[in-house]
């Protein structure tokens, strides 16, 4: 790989303040930049989006923000061909070699009270947004030749604890991820004879963990101690790994759970 | 049980010629029909719902239709409300205590020839449209006493292999029963505890399975040979297990296969 | 079945006193009776086992009883010798077409605890003994023609939630337990295209889960609340269900929980 | 980690000729020594075990030999006593870190042709010897302290395809490695809090597998591809990957395969 291939990554934190450096995009970034990636960021927000590849390029790597308003078929695939299109460092054109999607909505509430309006939410982000990144990202993966791992291109998606087992206010929210999951499955026995790598890793959002805990105490300790959480960083390293494995051995889910968890 | 209790079933075949009484919907109208049930039917095509319901009035049973434009929230809140305020036979009120949810639409496609259009056919059926489906269904049986099986209602919905696992022609369907399976794996540990139960079976839909089998002496051979395909009698029966296991003995899921399925 | 078939069950209760009228077995040799089967009881104890065929015969029914030392090899193969060349009531010769492997030994100790000669107790009475005792069921059936349901015959399993989940006090139990699926899902690849149906039912031992709870409030609510329970009468139920699946819609696992149960 | 760990490995190649080196356990040797590990290799063949000790200490590494007859519980807990008692370099005691158990036998036949002696085998090599082994680790992770990873120590079985899934000639090894599973999942949940890690990793035995392949072409097409077998230098650096997990974010299961492989 002299020139250094991208990870498009859809998806990331709020940019604003402390939890923009906990959540595992921002890992996700400095992880793959530090690895020789090169980065395209779609997500929603414009301002964020570019100081989030601001940041990148600061500390040495190479980035650029392609925002979107939603994530549909339309502005994805629009958000693809401004990746095409973008002028990247040196004289030969990179390629797509790695994918993160990390951009579902999450619900938690009792089954009675979600709305029609929270099942699109969850919907439009895990499932919609899912299929048309990922028909994007495999026509582009189809473009390169295999590399050194025996691969065309790396396809992430973030799972949960939701995306293999409901619960008592995750009817919403595991239909999500658990449609996502068939996608990632789907992905990986249509295209793995190709020599694409399709994979869910069930990293649990941390950020988004830490807002459901109303007890502040609870909220203190969990933050801490990396006994009872995920750390983004640890995420952040698992989708490295994922990405290096060679086409001989490679994974179709991973499931990470911290060490005290009661699963 | 002196008073019959009614099933509400949304989804019912073509309605026309032959298929129609080789569809699981057909089957499940007569076989809780003889198990003593009333039949609400709901389902799309005004005309062949009525029919389907006239059938069963014919040979002694009690059905109603009820017809939907599309399966959306406020359409099967309307159907619901039609439901209660029908007038079935005898003086006392009946309850709804059981209720089959066999609407889903699938699409079997190679991955990139799935279009927007295709993904969201197969989320409305599937997901949206079962939610909506729960929403009312859950509610009816909160307010029924526990019976003598120590339940208030049964709630199922028609699985598919594609509930289980994604495959190279079924990235948006098993993203749909994925779905659907979460939901009822939720509803299940919600209200478990209020005895109400709800199960994913996995029944094959025989009619669109058979339309998948292009070649003719294969599709013959799969008609009449009960070792390779799954009777929509013996599915229906299955049914009826579900809906009479007493509290002390349900099931979450039930998985069904001919016997000389490789799976 | 103008002549009524043989099904063989391994293991029954301890024979005294009212705990043994309690168990899945007792009810199952009732379940079974009433359906119309002769009875072949495999189990230690000769005492026991001979009182179980008694009560059988005393209610109309037709049980013989086969005791052995221990559950190895030698011991049922002669079991199954003396089954065949037992003088059944009538002129012809009936046949083995359902099997019953209930006889498998639990421990629960923190890991630590658990001894050499514990693990070898739960290996031999859920592994060892449930192999030599498929292998010979499946010769029997092998002899078999095809009856009305499409079957050979049905071989059934008892699991436990221990069949799908090791835990903190079941390392020994689960292995065991697991074991029992991997044989029972070996059994359906291998001979369900010769019309053989094994199958896996997670009825959990009444009296043995009894036995566990050391607080007697907790084991009193326990014994008579349906909702947090298995009743052994619904197991039962569910052998016979499982027994009459034909051909075209079987299931390899059924997996049976109280409703109140969290899992 | 000033004092280099050890880790231990039960079971290694057989030691002669070109197929040792294609071992996964050859492969976990090196890359445990070229992390920086010291070796404790417990396995049978004195001879074979001291090779391929001296094979570690002539690469610049430091492993011992603790060769055993059998693996029993008596066998192993005397090597680990030796392991103990081993004069290791430098003036410190080093600590067990990791361990590997990689013994199991396997058998792979029709399942009326299993006999009594195969299941033995099968049991003994994966079950009774890896509860003796996990016996004696457990107990010296109890004794370490948390290291930067968060960890007393990991330990890690390898598995197989029939650790999950039962199959037309696998009933025995298949309930041998079922019944590992449900110890790695039991241990995971019983001392996971006390933070050592069991896992058992999908990697599929190489040259067993070879062993497997009637078919020269394909047997020849198969060591070759990559694309179609698992990498035994592939599977060693998954061990490693899962020994330098940290407690936030570590797996109980890692399922590894071939990108081409239909699953």
């Amino acid at each position: 790989m002299s020139i250094r291939p991208i990870i498009v990554i859809a998806g990331i934190g709020n940019g604003s303040g402390t939890r923009d450096k906990d959540m595992p995009e921002s890992f996700a970034l400095r992880v793959f930049t530090k690895a020789g990636y090169r980065v395209a960021l779609i997500a929603r927000g414009a301002d964020k989006v570019k100081k989030a590849a601001d940041d990148i390029n600061q500390i040495g790597g190479e980035a650029a923000a392609f925002p979107v308003e939603s994530y549909t078929y339309k502005s994805l695939t629009d958000a693809f061909g401004a990746i095409r299109a973008h002028k990247w460092s040196g004289s030969e054109k990179p390629e797509i070699r790695a994918a993160l999607w990390n951009a579902g909505a999450g619900v938690w509430k009792p089954f009675l009270n979600v709305t029609e309006q929270d099942l699109q939410l969850v919907l439009d982000s895990n499932v919609n947004g899912a299929f048309a990144f990922a028909n994007q990202v495999v026509q582009e993966f189809q473009k390169n030749s295999i590399d050194e791992l025996g691969k065309r291109g790396t396809l992430i998606f973030t799972g949960a604890t939701a995306s293999i087992r409901g619960n008592v206010t995750t009817s919403a929210f595991a239909a999500g991820k658990f449609a996502l999951r068939a996608l990632s499955q789907s992905l990986n026995k249509e295209f793995g004879k190709q020599n694409i790598h399709a994979i869910i890793d069930g990293g649990i959002l941390t950020d988004l963990s830490l807002s459901r805990r109303a007890d502040e105490a609870a909220a203190k300790a969990w933050k801490e101690d990396a006994n009872i959480r995920l750390d983004p960083e640890s995420i952040a390293k698992s989708y490295l790994y994922l990405a290096n494995q060679d086409r001989s051995a490679w994974t179709w889910e991973l499931d990470l759970r911290p060490a005290h968890e009661k699963w």
